[in-house]
């Protein structure tokens, strides 16, 4: 879930990845730490954002939004394109 | 679904709001468009961000995504928190 300055947001309960935010800090990700999300999971990567700088470290902010779209394999061949997500939060 | 220069994105197919922002350039939103989405719709938002971009309108670009928490009331009572996010698309 977490590589680097990096947390990667999946399907599990927002508040896993909210929690990893603070531990990437710690770990001293000076530079800030990036929430990354694809396809379905780019609204949680959004709620955890939210949820980290408005309740829980109230001295971050977002920096940077980026998107993209990454191919993806799918598992009856061929690919897909997925949107990505990236948000960057660090001190204000 | 269109107000002004805005494309409100909901539970619809992802190709109703790609199809949606070159209608609105077309009405001279010449400052652009933004894409706005709450709570599970911001990863459609995203994907029709990321069409209209690669695929529709190439001279187009993301100029600026913001994210916001907005209070909504709960069918039950009392309100929830969801996360919304603005995408304005306009060119190069």
């Amino acid at each position: 879930m977490v590589d680097d300055n990096v947390v990667f947001v999946g399907e599990k309960e927002v508040m896993n990845y909210v929690l990893a935010v603070p531990t990437q800090f710690n770990k001293g990700s000076e530079e800030g730490v990036v929430l990354k999300a694809r396809g379905r999971a780019i609204s949680r990567a959004v709620d955890a954002a939210e949820i980290v700088r408005n309740r829980f470290l109230t001295n971050l902010d977002i920096l940077d939004i980026t998107t993209g779209t990454e191919e993806v394999e799918r598992e009856e061949g061929g690919t897909s394109n997925v949107s990505a997500i990236m948000i960057t939060l660090g001190k204000k």
